[in-house]
């Protein structure tokens, strides 16, 4: 799939890429064109992906990417059907070609391209409270409503039957039907992923979006970013209390329920069913199983396979944390 | 005392209640009238209640409702003077009923009967900021502010020598004299209550308020939900820093203070001259004595007694916690 | 350096000083003029100060400062050029002297100065979004972006090439050249100090400020207290996630990393390159070293040592707190 809402500025000769990654293969096919980069899970033919982690390992080799950012290390598990292209950092050269394809993915200051709802088309489609403002690409179904100074900013698409409360800030997201979205949340802004440099950090660009699935409802002053390859997820009647944040690329499951205050870091995936009680935080990169309970405060280190009750910090079996602290 | 923001569409015949209830009842006084719906503590003779956990079992017992959802196994507890309505899910059918009183409690759009501050009554009696909204059925004292960018929602009284900052939305909230609302809180939304429904879940309506005593000082960017059927209550000269988020039904007595991103999850009931450190998460259906100390990042999973000092997740006596973590 | 934003209501004659704290001293110098209030570290000469806990012991005994407000057991510590004057209570009298000095300092209401900047001279120099408010004493460098709603009130100085998001409140503060500070965050208000008092709490003067340095960012809906006394300070090339609070006097050094939903504590003091993740606690009053990893979800009760990696409620060695919990 394209992407939805970052104009894609390829495809690029291969040549170009080995330039701008200042590699000097010399090979058959550098003028093939390359289409779009993505990760490895899903890219295609003619797309370039990265492979920056033994982790992914399983996934790298059995991935359709025609080239792939990785290190000479790792270049072994890459199918045949897939050009490695060796550099000595993966992440700062996918960085880099991300932008190629992607320059604007990389700036979140304020969408200046918003206009007061009142000068849209949407003034006679949506109820609506004062100085609402509505920025360039946005869709918004019917029978939708929208609080006092929230800015619905570029790349946004709204369902049927949503209402979004006030003072509340959304790009680059898309959200489908009977969605409520609470007051003074911050929705789709770019995570926090950049690369460490003592000079001065560098920021990769986020080319994923928010989506928020059918019948959600995201609590007051929350934050959920959106992903950096892929998109951060929350799943159809997941319900998310108070001043909860969501980081970049998360995909959390159908039918779960989150409590105040709990923290979800990067790339963590969660499964259908899911209970979270308040103030627990998940660590980056876990694997969350279904119909799994997180006790409140926990502090979920490891991945938690389906059906289990974990509480603790770390998290164990809710058993025998509660035993052990009698 | 009578629903302060709610309007009650009642009395009903107890035969409508009943029907709504799918219950086939032939008693007597299915004629009688049936005046409101409170809480198995506040609620009167010619009131319905509701009785779902054996946890109330001394309450129950003492009751001046003259009916009460409840089931089976329960209604042995309640006296004589209250007729049982036995249902499968009591909470389910309490929200049915609550919502056959209280119709509009269950909605919590943005309100659209705001208008700009310039255009009411307030324009020459209080200190306002730029864009304040001022929705239907607001009270407000004397010598008050109000920052810019400010929603006073429906349904709020504010007294005198109050205070409220900028970006700051409040509906269904009393609040007293002398209080100081900093900047970016959100307080009076509905609780993070409903019923978990696998294909939608199902919001309850929420026909209690906010109530923020003489004194109070409430930080930046936190979060009041309002009670269900009770009022969240936030007591006399209590200060709480930033991000802080009070579930709904909470109530926190007076000269306590609270450090920055606590959370209380719903129901719980503190005393007065409790001190609680920062990240501290106190969990729902506690009762939290007085004079108690939690120390900062604390999770607190039972009820403490007046007077103690505790620490630790699970908290324990403060001492125990350092003397074992040295 | 004298304060940058609170004007100084001094000097004082010293026999004014000793008045308002009910002295009744016959000194010879009680002519003498007092020219400010500042801490015990950075007090010069004709200044006043305070010194309260024998833990600023060793700084007491070089302060430059020519009198201090102290207790009787404390004295000793000081310097022969120090005059002590001895109370029974450091803080509140230290209070009431800085209210004399900065009387201004203690009101945090909405700043009632601003203008919308299109009525004033940044109009032509910043890219700015809707409803952008400026107050009074604001200095903007060239080359920034400020987002719709966003109100930079008094007393703020913004350098070049700077990018302020949306529905932000910032005053009392120095962002310097290439800082992002992202939407929903409320910076430079007072910290949560006072002097808790059964029948009213007492709100004392903060006249430090917030600084923020060269290349930081600052992630949604973040809250930056202003010092008490000094200020509070993100150094260089130090990047905050979302959800994060920082408390008054802190300072935080240079290049560090810190995740969202962390918290900081009143005057403590991180060294650079310290990287704290998710939902992680410090206490106040500690010193946390150069290049010292904090694991998320830790609570830092005790100081630390450069170089050192903690995890753990109460943080410990990190290869210890995982051992242990395998």
């Amino acid at each position: 799939m394209s992407n939805l809402f970052f104009k894609n500025h390829g495809p690029f000769k291969l040549i170009e890429i080995l330039k701008t990654l200042n590699l000097n293969y010399d090979i058959d096919y550098s003028n093939q064109s390359v289409s779009d980069i993505k990760d490895i899970l899903t890219s295609n033919s003619n797309e370039i992906t990265f492979f920056h982690s033994k982790k992914y390992k399983d996934i790298a080799k059995i991935t359709k990417a025609s080239f792939c950012i990785t290190t000479e290390s790792l270049k072994n598990d890459l199918p045949k059907t897939c050009y490695p292209l060796i550099v000595d950092n993966v992440l700062v050269a996918t960085s880099k070609i991300t932008a190629k394809f992607y320059p604007t993915a990389i700036y979140d200051d304020f969408d200046n391209t918003v206009k007061d709802i009142i000068e849209t088309n949407f003034k006679d489609k949506v109820n609506y409270g004062k100085n609402v403002l509505i920025g360039h690409n946005v869709v918004i179904g019917s029978n939708c409503i929208i609080g006092h100074n929230t800015i619905i900013e570029k790349n946004v698409t709204i369902g049927n039957n949503c209402s979004i409360g006030s003072n509340t800030i959304i790009r680059n997201t898309q959200i489908k039907e009977n969605v409520k979205i609470l007051d003074c949340c911050t929705i789709g802004k770019h995570g926090f992923g950049f690369f460490p440099n003592n000079k001065r950090n560098l920021r990769y660009p986020h080319i994923g979006n928010v989506i928020i699935e059918d019948g959600c409802e995201i609590g007051c002053g929350s934050t959920i970013d959106r992903g950096s390859m892929s998109n951060t997820v929350i799943g159809k009647n997941t319900y998310l209390d108070n001043q909860i944040h969501v980081a970049h690329n998360v995909k959390i499951g159908e039918n779960s329920i989150i409590a105040g205050q709990v923290g979800i870091a990067g790339s963590s995936i969660l499964g259908n069913n899911v209970k979270i009680g308040g103030q627990a935080g998940i660590s980056g990169h876990l694997i969350i199983g279904n119909n799994v309970e997180i006790g409140g405060g926990s502090g979920v280190i490891k991945s938690i396979p389906d059906n289990s009750k974990v509480m603790g910090y770390p998290a164990k079996n809710i058993k025998d944390f509660l035993r052990e602290n009698k």
